[in-house]
């Protein structure tokens, strides 16, 4: 695969950046969350092209164009999931389906284009006390682990627990630890029609954990896995497929 | 568990019956692929409450009351899964994620209850010429292949074949061979939420399937697996969810 | 499944007991580690017939009457792995592959047993501080999470850590978190011809948790999951198979 | 990953190609079947290195040095499975557990190789009529699938049919069917240690299967998916482990 091929997007649903919420995010997000994953992109994968799409942006900055000319696309949302529009929904779904690979982080569990694509309520146990998170490989045959070192360290994140609503992974990669006790299955992939997607929570508002350089890695990695830049994105078969798909 | 308090209710769209199409379906099913269903459940579960609905009966016949009364939903549908109100398929899933157990048939692939659990277009190649279907178990470990010769033999079948656009199911149990060359996943299973989902293909309008006694050792393996009486009937933790669910 | 019908043998390679090493393991485990499974299977199993086998009985007793007539074997060793003769493994083997159950337990991850129908290493982390376990439940739609709170608390026990070099298990049932901050797969299913595998870490000579009432439970839900009472014990068709299996 | 780097070995036990059996098989495979192999892989991943073994070379030609230099290793077998050493079965399992790619080919199901990383008999039915042998892509997101046709058609080729006694493969890439009706598991991955496993059923002394530029094609996708060229061979963790594997 040639890095110098590869289109990413990132998309960012933006609300925490425009509140300023919490105080002093600008800080360490000067950027915005796009801002800090698109710029660990052009870090681990030089020569990437990577833009940025907001849910304010018109069609949420994903129309037909975007996203044909997209390997890989990132989704960050936390507040306004129900904001996404359906017909967004629609066509984020089909062009994973069609062969657009999809990293989902941290609160996008409960995006509507992860439950969509899971068919799951991806609900799972949260509290945000700044706790210590380990993230351990549990297979280190996975390219996403690859230089991955075991277990990564972030010292402040928020908690994810268990149990974590999604159906089985088709590769579990990582599980993490967390000082308060819970366990959380927390990097994980999933074949869906063409294309492949990869869950991965870390990251979180509160804390500036998209500038661990580990994490940066795994991202990166996970990006190279996911995209197929080979293949054509072809409309999937759904002949009689429920109407709402193709609106 | 106890087969006694086995609560099983039978969906079909019933179209087929209400056209006679094709002529002379009244003939092998003259209560209907549902009246068919039913049958075989009572022989293979003696003591199972099995009752039936139907697409036109009020709310399909799968309001909350009925739901919250069954452990196992079949589902039969070919020609009108768009008639399928989208309220009745999010009751389904909340269900089935709440613990209900589900067997999806044959052209229920394309029913929006499936496509909704699984996320993918649940496409497949089909072409309907009588041709013969080869059953083989690929499982022996999995209870619902118990009792269960292999391979099946099924004179007359429509041809289903590969590429079936699924996840990857959580225990693949049969795979069918046909004449014509075509192979095809024919028996899958999928954990979903705290429900247990079976898709199981054989069974046409046009063949008199239902009545094969090995195929409905599979019927009443595939329900007593499925079911979970003793489970409570959570709603699932939602919060956050996209709104649709939960209209 | 009849619970009268119900054979189970503990092996236990009885070791720590001749040895009573820890000092005081007698307090807690009067009649050896074998000696408490039984009483917890009996609690949990009315009506099943449990017997004990030890290391030093005459072929370690598991000569090929005592495994034809055993639904289910539960394994428990550590000390003397090696001391197992090749031609018990390859009985025990060639039993599992044939439908019984088996259940591994804690150390026993070692066993030449277990490495051998895994074919990896079976290597993991240690380190015993009597740290806190937490069991979390990952698959809330396993006949072994039935009735098992989320999650199982134990007090004290032996650390073990990912990466635990395993296949990837056909169903994950349970991860552990401990207190010193490492994860552990610590419940998994592995189908292995016509038997079903049960791995499951908790239980250490040093601390009573075969005593702990969720622990039995999970021992209980994992013996009537394993179990295939109805299934003949075949000789599984090894045409040209290595010589050293049918010595 | 830099094709460059590739290095690749071919084990051929060569005993068909000694007795000239079946007579004739010299004209299709002049230099034996490994000739053709390493052919394919040449053609596959120019600048690949591509050396050949056999049973009758010293230590069957796979010595540590050979091993350590290997980044992947093909397997083929048939007549003299058991004339294979246990101490190079020891020897190709802890490479791939330590991170040696491992394609096992056709009849090599049977291999001590491969019976000993699956754990499994591996059995499976067989018939040598030269039928047509369709091959099935069921996961069109995986690598090993790219670029190859749907199905790929080998005009006559052994029957090899289910139930295959193998473990659930970790991915499960194609089903084929035969035109006496059987199917079979034909390509399927492994995840073992730090090692990636592929199995490949075509492939038969009888039939000139090697040339058949579609196969190739699968052959040179099954190199290049499991070598992992940048990972330290280390020998897996493995304290306690039985004696046999470190004679």
């Amino acid at each position: 695969m040639n890095q110098q091929q590869l289109r990413v997007t990132v998309w960012n649903e933006g609300v925490h950046e425009a509140l300023n919420d919490p105080p002093g995010m600008a800080e360490y997000y000067p950027r915005g969350i796009h801002g800090a994953l698109a710029e660990a992109l052009h870090e681990q994968l030089p020569g990437a092209t990577v833009r940025t799409a907001l849910l304010d942006d018109p069609g949420h900055g994903l129309d037909e164009e975007v996203l044909a000319a997209t390997d890989v696309l990132l989704w960050w949302g936390h507040k306004a999931h129900d904001r996404v529009a359906d017909e967004v929904v629609d066509r984020v779904q089909r062009h994973v389906l069609g062969g657009m690979g999809l990293l989902v982080l941290h609160s996008g569990h409960f995006s509507k284009v992860f439950t969509r694509l899971m068919g799951t309520t991806c609900s799972l146990f949260w509290r945000n006390n700044a706790e210590r998170e380990l993230v351990w490989t549990v297979d280190p045959t996975h390219p996403i682990a690859e230089g991955v070192p075991n277990p990564i360290i972030i010292p402040e994140q928020e908690t994810y627990g268990e149990h974590f609503d999604i159906p089985a992974p088709d590769e579990l990669v990582f599980i993490s630890g967390f000082s308060g006790g819970e366990v959380f299955r927390s990097g994980a992939t999933f074949h869906r029609g063409k294309g492949r997607i990869f869950y991965f929570s870390p990251g979180d508002e509160r804390y500036p954990v998209y500038h661990h350089p580990e994490v940066r890695r795994v991202l990166g990695n996970g990006v190279r896995w996911a995209a197929r830049p080979g293949v054509p994105r072809e409309q999937p078969r759904v002949a009689n497929a429920p109407q709402d798909w193709f609106a």
